[in-house]
């Protein structure tokens, strides 16, 4: 049996996303126990539509909810009946609860988590990575993409250690390429911090490292793990994403435009382009990990729908269940 | 007449793609005069395949190049006969000399025109500026995006006031909305430099900061100029490039698997994705403007062939004539 405490009041859609993407995680894994955090009778009421094994449900009620209006810090010091802080008193208590799994306010899981969890030895700073997907087919994990707006350089290379074991342990990527995030691909190209981070990148034991990169090659597939400071992490994926949406509404105001026979070619072309759709969709991706603590954090996008919370928990259960977080405390003990 | 200095011997395609280009600006602006530095021989070897109006055209030898191999800063010190370094010689003597297009190595073109080209008084660090499409049909002007890497606050002020004034002229926009690049919309989120410039910004007089962005909304058309520094700057253009240029690959191998319906598909829809591409080509929108100096800097896309090359003269020209950086000298006198 696997522990997994969820968020049910986080996120756009939830209760109702939340509670359905628990009760299909839990068909789907009959070795999951969910530990289900908010509001109870909300909960309860929403759970009515289901039928679903109430052995391996347990409850804790929260009353508040911390939305992205509020300051991360002052929520978390102030809402202590909140669904994320409750969530974290009670991973604190049980050492079987293995992970948490949220798509609420990420300012304010972020900082939870990383105020209100153990740490694991060795590092200073947990960051947030997700995984998306390559043009080869493959897969990139980009790190730090908003933990840490101006970590050191210290802390970059704790990223490349902690990217590497994540993509060996989630795609069985053996000697993971780490890159660094640069304006430029020559090795004396980057910001003060990338300066000071290349050669300890270079000479850190333990992961491959490649060089800089520019962000331009993020998706290209030639490279595994992807190290940045959360500040321009975040830039390079909120602008990859941006424009893979801005591209698809263009796409589509030029069929709309393009009269019978763009209609007629976009039926035909329909399953390819929703397949690029579906490749580039961070919803089917999974959520972001935040890596570092003890335990396993899932910080699923603020818009997940039911089959993305179930996607989210099973991917909590997965890593949970891979020792994930022993590999990386071997690697920083060596 | 208006007189542009072009680099012949910039960009991957140089010297036939810069000469034909050139051939062709010639062509289409009787009152363009242009001064083609670069090795001289070589120069008239391209020349001799085009008939064109030989009293426009001056010539300053030059037999050396910059290459993206050569550190910027050595070479402009060492390679005193390059085509850069003499264009920039050429720029100071001629004060009729209005422009300096180049598609050669962006570090020694940004490099060369900082240190050797006059700046706009009250303009402590020049800034390179694309002019990017939106879905919505607009522009955006993203400021900077590589010219510095770590720059001030201050800096961050000016690139709004120089990024609005380029707005006005190049595209007629009334009042530029100005955003600052952030890792989220609230007014508390940013690096340490963006919380630093977000009151300067705010207090600022003539122009008109609408708050933080999130590069998501960069091509949203939300925002007429979006102010960031170098190095986030560039992540963010660079992210989205990639990603527009990885997505359409997608689409291209899932049509390639999609069999015949997809084939035919294609061939319906060709036209309307053709047109996205043409809007998200950013070498037909121009080159990146530098924009601070006493001279307008046109740096081109160093894939330019002859078409970018000839829009790149002509936006130099149309530019030069606006009155562009006599409205930044007054902006800054005020």
């Amino acid at each position: 049996m696997t522990k997994i405490v969820l968020d049910v009041f986080g996120g756009d859609n939830a209760p109702k996303a939340t509670v359905e993407g628990a009760v299909r995680a839990l068909e789907k894994a009959k070795d999951l126990q969910l530990v289900l955090v908010g509001d109870k009778e909300k909960t309860l009421e929403e759970l009515a539509a289901f039928s679903y094994d109430e052995k391996r449900v347990e409850f804790v009620d929260a009353k508040e909810v911390i939305t992205n209006d509020d300051s991360p810090t002052e929520a978390i010091r102030v809402k202590r009946d909140s669904s994320i802080v409750r969530a974290m008193d009670y991973l604190n208590e049980h050492d079987e609860a293995a992970a948490f799994v949220s798509s609420g306010a990420t300012g304010a899981v972020l900082t939870a988590a990383v105020l209100l969890l153990p740490r694991i030895q060795g590092i200073n700073r947990p960051a947030l990575a997700p995984i998306l997907p390559t043009v080869k087919g493959g897969h990139v994990c980009l790190i730090d993409c908003g933990a840490n707006v101006s970590p050191r350089a210290l802390n970059l290379v704790q990223f490349a250690k902690m990217g590497s074991e994540y993509m060996k342990v989630q795609h069985g990527t053996d000697s993971p390429r780490v890159a660094l995030l640069s304006n430029g691909t020559e090795d004396k190209k980057g910001s003060e911090l990338g300066k000071e981070a290349f050669p300890m990148l270079k000479a850190e034991d333990g992961i491959n490292f490649v060089g800089n990169m520019e962000a331009r090659e993020l998706l290209s597939g030639d490279y595994d793990v992807v190290v940045a400071d959360g500040f321009s992490g975040n830039v390079c994926l909120k602008s990859a994403e941006g424009t893979a949406v801005g591209l698809f509404e263009l796409i589509k105001q030029n069929i709309m435009a393009g009269g019978l026979r763009a209609k007629l070619g976009y039926l035909l072309l329909k399953p390819a382009l929703k397949n690029v759709k579906k490749i580039m969709d961070y919803n089917d991706n999974g959520g972001a990990l935040l890596i570092g603590l003890k335990k396993i954090v899932v910080k699923g996008h603020g818009a997940s729908k039911a089959h993305s919370v179930c996607a989210e928990i099973l991917q909590a259960k997965t890593l949970a269940e891979s020792g994930l977080l022993e590999k990386i405390e071997g690697s920083f003990r060596k």
